[in-house]
């Protein structure tokens, strides 16, 4: 991980929506347990649109800017976006920012 | 600490110098050995200046974020101020943070 990476993972975190949305990712059971889809697929771009409150293209960005840091990833199933989250990058990130700081 | 509290503390660490500036803090005898004023009263911003190679007036902005932040504070003595780590805040943060995540 690149100081560059670092920075942009940083910069990921610095949004409250953001760090929202990972934070409900880690108990999608507990966030989203009215999904349809199997959880195990991950979370429905949709359902997180609902949850924040904002519009779909505002959440779209928050999205793509935490997938563009290695946070989440996203599964194209069908029509739907389902994101989930990559444990072992925000598991690495922590690491490093506590040895660093 | 509120969510706005949290931006900005991570927005202060969104850039490299910075989290050196309190990598280097954190070991003043290591990385300011050569400081002629004793390191109990912190670290000369001029000795930081110096270490970064950058303009006193940028260091001088990137110290300034770091403590609107309250990751570290700063001393007067004479005509220098002297700058040390806030051990606690970073703590804090960093359990938030990982608590967060």
């Amino acid at each position: 991980m690149s100081s560059a990476e670092l920075d942009e993972m940083i910069k990921a975190l610095s949004h409250p929506v953001r760090r929202d949305i990972l934070n409900w990712l880690k108990q999608p059971e507990v966030y989203f347990a009215d999904q349809e889809h199997p959880l195990s697929l991950g979370v429905c771009a949709g359902k997180i649109d609902q949850k924040t409150g904002l519009s779909q293209s505002t959440v779209s960005a928050h999205l793509a800017t935490l997938q563009r840091a290695g946070f989440i990833s996203s599964k194209k199933v069908g029509q739907w976006h389902f994101f989930s989250r990559n444990e072992e990058v925000i598991q690495h990130f922590l690491t490093r920012l506590n040895d660093q700081l």
